[in-house]
C-alpha cells in the first residue's frame, strides 16, 4: 500500500484498446461475462480480507475461495490495494443510498414519523458499518499515504454524496445548522466509534437501541445539557 | 502485533526483583533516572511512529533518534506494540483532562459561558486528536486482535473516566439524554472522523471553526431539521 502504487494507478488508466482486450479474455474464459467474474472475486475477498486481514490476506487464497485464477483477479485488479477498495465500495454504497433514502423520507412527513424512519434508517446503516467498519479502519489506517489515497478516492464521494443529499433537504427546509459535509463525516465517525465499541462486548450490540441512540443525537444533541 | 503476545503481557507482570533490577542498571547507565529515560524513548518513538508508520517503524531507528540504546529500549518496553501503547497514553490522557475539564466548568456558569468554554475545549481536544488519529487508527484497525487489546487497554480506560465526569454533570443537572458511555464513544469518533477528513485539504483545518461546530452539534444536534 504505497503512495507511488497507488498515485501511478490514477495516470495509467485503461486504454479503449486494453478494455477491447479483456472484454475478449471474458468471453473465451468460460463464458461467464466480466461482472459476474468480478462478483465471484470480489465476494471471495471480502470474506478472505475479513478473516485474515489486509496484510495476511493472500492472493492465491482469495482465487481458491472465488473459485477462479490467480490471473484472472490480477485481470480485473491491478494490485490487491485495488481489490480492497472493490471490497468496500459496494458497502459504502450500499451506506450512501440508506443515508439518501432517509434525506428523501426526511421531506413532508410529520415528526413522529420521521423519528420512526430515522431509527430505521439507522439501523441499516449501523448494521453496514459493523461489516465493515475493521477494514474500513485498516483502509483508512493502514499507511498513511495510503489512507489519504484510500479516503480521496473511496470515502470523499460517499461523503460528498451523503452531503448534498442532506444538503438539499436543509436548504428545502430552510435550515442549515452545520455544513452537509462536517454533518455527514462527524455521522461516519459516530459510526465507526460505534462498531469499533462493539470490541468491548459491555456495549450492547443491539443496533436498534443504538440507531435510536443515533437519531436521538441527531435530532436533539450528544449532551442536551450543556448549553441549557 | 498478535493477540498471544499481548496476552501474554499481563500474564508476566514484572516482579520485584525485576524492578529492582531496572533500577540499579538505570542508576549505573548515564545518570538519568528511569522516567526520564522512558520520556526519552516515547517521545522518540512518536516522533518515528509518526514518520514511518507502526509496521516500518524500527525499533534501532527509535534508540538512535532518542539517543539510548537498542537495549534500554527494550528494558523499559517488552515489544513494540507495548511501546506504541506508551505513545498513545499521554495524548489520551490529556484528552481525557481535557473533556473532563470541559464537564466540571459545564456545572454553575451561564449558558453563553458554557459555549465559550466548550468552545475552547474542543479546540484544544481537536488538536490532541489531529496529533493521534494516525496513529490511534493503525492501533484500533492494524490488527483486529491486536485493536479489541488496544480498545480494551488504552480506549476503554479513557471512555470510562470521560463518561463518568459527564455522567456526574448530567446526574446534577438532572437530564441524562444518552448513555454517557455512548456519548463519549460518539464525541471520539466525530473527533476521529474530522481528523481523518483532513486527509482531504477542501476541509478547513481550522480547529476554532470545527470546534465551534462540534459544540452546536452537541448541543442542538447534528441535524436539526429532522424532528421538527
Amino acid at each position: 500500500m504505497t503512495c507511488v502504487q497507488e498515485e501511478t494507478r490514477e495516470v495509467s488508466v485503461p486504454s479503449v484498446d486494453g478494455l477491447a482486450a479483456e472484454q475478449i479474455t471474458d468471453e473465451d474464459d468460460g463464458g461467464a461475462d466480466g461482472s459476474q467474474r468480478r462478483r465471484q472475486i470480489i465476494d471471495a475477498a471480502r470474506e478472505v480480507f475479513a478473516r485474515d486481514g489486509f496484510a495476511s490476506a493472500r492472493i492465491r487464497e482469495i482465487s481458491a475461495v472465488g473459485g477462479v485464477t490467480d490471473a484472472m483477479i490480477y485481470r480485473k485488479f491491478r494490485s490487491k490495494e485495488e481489490l480492497f477498495g472493490a471490497v468496500l465500495d459496494e458497502p459504502l454504497g450500499e451506506f450512501t443510498r440508506a443515508i439518501q433514502g432517509l434525506a428523501a423520507h426526511g421531506l413532508g412527513t410529520s415528526p413522529q414519523e420521521r423519528y420512526r424512519l430515522s431509527v430505521e434508517a439507522h439501523e441499516k446503516l449501523l448494521a453496514v458499518f459493523r461489516d465493515i467498519a475493521p477494514l474500513l479502519g485498516v483502509a483508512l489506517f493502514y499507511d498513511s499515504d495510503a489512507g489519504r489515497i484510500f479516503y480521496r478516492d473511496h470515502m470523499l464521494p460517499v461523503i460528498t454524496a451523503v452531503a448534498e443529499s442532506l444538503r438539499a433537504v436543509m436548504t428545502a427546509r430552510q435550515l442549515q445548522v452545520i455544513d452537509p459535509m462536517l454533518l455527514t463525516t462527524a455521522l461516519v465517525g459516530i459510526y465507526l466509534a460505534f462498531s469499533t465499541a462493539a470490541y468491548d462486548k459491555r456495549i450492547a450490540e443491539s443496533d436498534h437501541a443504538e440507531s435510536e441512540i443515533i437519531t436521538r443525537a441527531v435530532a436533539f444533541g450528544l449532551f442536551e445539557t450543556l448549553l441549557s
